[in-house]
């Protein structure tokens, strides 16, 4: 089973040797540890060597992968922020979701994996510089069908979606936009929005109650990872320790 | 937009009072919050008032809300650990997935809902009594045609499935699979397991090395509630600490 | 060496089960776990069995383990909390230091402990029944002749202390106390409070800006326990996730 | 209230210009924000400004700075987890405890200051240039006389220490020393260790139940800093996540 022109490629030699590829038949890439041919009968799973004999591993990039690896023009949503709001958000394959804003496209493509060709991710962003680096990213990661991109100011001018399964807000004034996203959601739906400071998040919460938003919940998700290796087991000694507060709601309809 | 027979509703007056139901029109459901009625016009979003005039609101259940509410014969997969475990398998709407065991269907739930119609989860348990509880909560969730179940042990009879996106391994003794899942994935594909034991990591990863898997990492996520209230704002005071370590790997070829 | 009469004695026989007492020759305690007599030859360290049968351990009580038993009329502070207090205070053997409020005693005997006979601990409070309690629990610890204890409201009339070493400070508002902290403390000398909420931190902050202090901070300490045990290790499923956020400042001479 | 020569003074501008000097009147120490001046009259809570026009803070270190600024041969405990052993071990003003090993010397300053001239500091060293590197960075804290120093290693020697109130071991094999220490304990008194590894801690867990201790714990201790400022609040991006386990254990007769 073949890659195709395209399909992106993690080719993989050590965490801090990594490389996320399109596949183009026979192209040589170079990295600091040698070149690496990409033979057109190259299969995910293999292993091959550069010409300065070290060894890359072919895997099939994880979604996690892509949206860290996309060329950013702001800070991103990190997985382990992203996987919450998916699950708290009752996301799925089939899902018709809002994105705001748009920013660097990384939760644009584990927004568009995760609903996939039958669902639809709406995606905004109000500078165009933006949207257009976004619109690269996912279409380089083959998404490009499901997102309709929007540059537009919801807060002004409204989503123009109605029904929408769920919202994911990412900008720096999220209750600029709770009454927006209150005529936008299906009745009972989702609010999820990420926010770096507390007092963003006060904000935030004191909108949705006043735009018809109930069970508001607020969160922080940690990562910690563990060195499990020969000479002893422990949690790596440094680690993020803050990528913003998760804020979530669910829509009500007003009396 | 009417609410379906059988579409679960989460009926919700507080995080101590909710109620995730099968919609049956003109059913009453008896709380300690007094009888509310599921009058057959209900929708999503809409409040109501019980016989003793408590307020309920008609949610959209979240993945996360329908996971944890399943009839349980086990332990289970919290969301925050099921969110992260998604992202780093790369898996969404379509993929072919395999999951071991079954449990109480949580996970089952979580992978279905993603995957979607177009996909497939391959769900195997050893257990008669659990898997039968667990289809029944799959059922209910209304992905049942998504799900395929199998009573085997993997580790014997290995998993009767090729070229699969990604493996999900919940079981006491993980590295007893690495050789099966080897077979069953695509190259270059993911594993992802739980376990609550450092031991069990030690031994997943001496296993999974073995079986010709690499890129191996763990990590542990952890959930922290802020309580964002008029009287100040504030972490929870306690939380859950430990479910397990997570381990991913990349299946690659052997030599 | 044998113990003195009212000396305190952890009789330990599992976390569930551990008697801190104040030591009476031939005395019997009465237990769920039986009778314990406390022979007059008792010594530290000794393994005596109760009337059931069941194995006790007679310990020296940590200064954790006295500050955590002492009888309650407020919330306490944690000795994870204490601990990094006092060395962010720069507090040791002959230190004298401010406390307020009072409380429960909890943390006076904690300090008591550490700055000794050469020491003092200046100890204020409003409530006349929490400092009745307090008296009695500093007594019971055999630290009365290092701690004076004072009915105060020092927002209002001040410390009354010059050129203390540290500060510490437990009140539910103490913005209110930057200024009479600042008269109280020794040039260069420490600030360290304790509030559970983030509101009240961005008060105190400002209100020792304007005080003349300098080096703000905050922090959290978290404690988590990992059990290590033949069926395997592991973090504890449970833990505490809030006591406080902790601020300290150094007082600086005012322009 | 003048500063001694030979005491230590913070030069405190931030948490990146901050200079641990031995005051020698009248000497000029040059930074990268400019020259300051120690005037003979300097007194703590002094603010002075460097030749470049810079404002820096005449502070007492806490113990925190102290320990932290050691010259370092070793990596070091930090404050965060000396705090929490210091209260678990029951350790005050007066008390007598053993140390092992010294490594730079920075818990043998921590635990001086708190038992004071009262007390006494047993500090073991097998590596005699370690040993020369804490003497000096102890002296330099002036707490010289409350150490008594030893090139010896008490696995094999023993501590030739008797009724010691408690024992502080920072070395690669913990395990070796615990029958040294049950010998070299008063009854009932703690043992309290760190390692950086699970395995370590297993091995520890193991011989301490051998040797005659009981109540056996292990907790890690996050620090996590909340930035508190004018533009928002939130925790720090970073942190660190891990120095090492701590294991505490009392001393029991041996049957």
């Amino acid at each position: 089973m073949g890659i195709e022109r395209g399909q992106y490629v993690l080719l993989y030699h050590s965490e801090s040797a990594k490389y996320l590829v399109s596949f183009i038949p026979n192209k040589a890439l170079h990295t600091h540890l040698g070149i690496v041919e990409l033979r057109e009968d190259l299969e995910f799973g293999d292993v091959i060597k550069s010409s300065k004999g070290k060894l890359f591993y072919v895997l099939r990039p994880s979604t996690s992968d892509i949206s860290m690896k996309v060329r950013r023009t702001t800070t991103i949503i990190y997985p382990k922020d992203a996987g919450w709001m998916i699950l708290e958000a009752g996301v799925g394959a089939g899902s018709k979701v809002i994105e705001v804003g748009t920013g660097s496209g990384a939760l644009t493509i584990i927004l568009a994996k995760i609903v996939g060709p039958n669902g639809k991710v709406y995606s905004f962003e109000r500078r165009p510089e933006f949207l257009e680096n976004a619109k690269q990213n996912v279409e380089k990661a083959g998404l490009a069908e499901i997102v309709h991109f929007e540059l537009r100011d919801p807060a002004v001018d409204g989503f123009g979606v109605k029904d929408a399964d769920a919202i994911f807000v990412d900008v720096p004034e999220p209750w600029t936009l709770a009454q927006a996203a209150h005529d936008a959601l299906a009745g009972g739906a989702a609010w999820v929005s990420l926010s770096p400071q507390i007092e963003q998040v006060k904000s935030t919460f004191e909108a949705l109650r006043g735009a018809g938003f109930v069970r508001l919940k607020c969160v922080e998700i940690l990562e910690r990872e563990m060195l499990v290796r020969d000479v002893g087991t422990r949690p790596k000694e440094r680690m993020v320790s803050h990528t913003g507060y998760l804020v979530s709601a669910r829509k009500v309809k007003n009396a």
